[in-house]
């Protein structure tokens, strides 16, 4: 059995989400598995004394262009939030949790937060608004709620982030790692399928 | 006639050194000419606060995989020097002079530039290095020298480099300006092949 993609994200991460529509049909044609793991770009940025690229005044500019020329390139429906960036933890936190029941309710939950945020324009640092996106896809309210309020859950989930950040080195997103391969970025995921398909260069 | 690629550059730079080589065959394939310009990422960086790839501790280690793994990728010799990065004025300024006339004189140069720092790990910080390089490619050392001590071409390469900064709003290496879009990265040489393939999406 092949090994799953992993494929770190946080959901206030643009070529996050726009990465989280490219790699589904990559992973397909390979017969993968795509394993998504939430963490916090802020902590990541924290160690390496970066920031959103948004904050940049140049790099800034351009990476609003290439959003949007990267969703039409890939046909994914995108609006660039007008209020970005924003503090995910209530999403995050009910993602891991969901997740560690494998993917079957947490990946959708996880598109429908991407959706509500990048598409829709939601306010999805409203643990309300949360609490509604799981609603429609499904998952019990409380259930939801006490998955990302519970304390086991919030210190399970800051040690999952430290992991990731410290001993996984992941410095952004999409981060993506291919039978021990890194990819960073969403342009990269061409080069994902490029190496499931070559076995790597 | 089709407007040539502008392609912008510093000799410091990795990424910009890899590109130089996988835009050639792009630019020959849809019959364009590859127009290079010379800048300086630390002028660029200090508008952004930002820094040079390798200061940050885990991007800096990401990148060197794949400063690497790109030179595999597209088959180009590559050794990333122990010294670095490097301040290059000498060299820039020499290009600028010379790319005055044409790409005749000036890209050949900037080629042996380029392969002396990431193939062979000369100082091409140093003069007399850069001297010696343009030698090897048929320039005249004294006419060379002439070029980068003076005053003329330090205040005319300046005012270049403030234009491209400012005024472009260039703030990383490679930059790539196609039909007025602008790329950013060695990985969008393969969108630039398909900007010209398409007309754009």
């Amino acid at each position: 059995m092949s090994q799953p993609i992993d494929f770190y994200f946080d959901f206030s991460s643009p070529y996050a989400y726009l990465a989280s529509a490219m790699i589904e049909p990559v992973a397909k044609k390979h017969r993968r598995q795509v394993r998504w793991h939430s963490f916090m770009l802020g902590v990541a940025f924290k160690g390496e004394n970066t920031a959103p690229l948004t904050i940049y005044p140049k790099k800034g500019e351009y990476s609003r262009l290439d959003f949007d020329r990267t969703a039409r390139k890939y046909g994914i429906p995108f609006n660039m939030p007008k209020d970005f960036p924003k503090i995910t933890l209530a999403a995050s936190r009910a993602y891991f949790s969901l997740s560690s029941q494998g993917n079957e309710k947490a990946v959708p939950f996880a598109k429908a937060v991407f959706s509500a945020y990048f598409v829709d324009g939601q306010d999805i640092s409203d643990p309300e608004v949360i609490t509604e996106i799981g609603a429609k896809v499904g998952l019990d309210p409380e259930e939801l709620q006490a998955a990302f309020s519970s304390d086991e859950v919030k210190a399970a989930y800051k040690a999952s982030v430290e992991d990731i950040v410290e001993n996984k080195k992941i410095f952004g997103a999409p981060y993506m790692i291919v039978d021990g391969e890194p990819f960073w970025g969403a342009d990269r995921v061409v080069q994902v399928d490029e190496w499931l398909e070559t076995g790597g260069w």
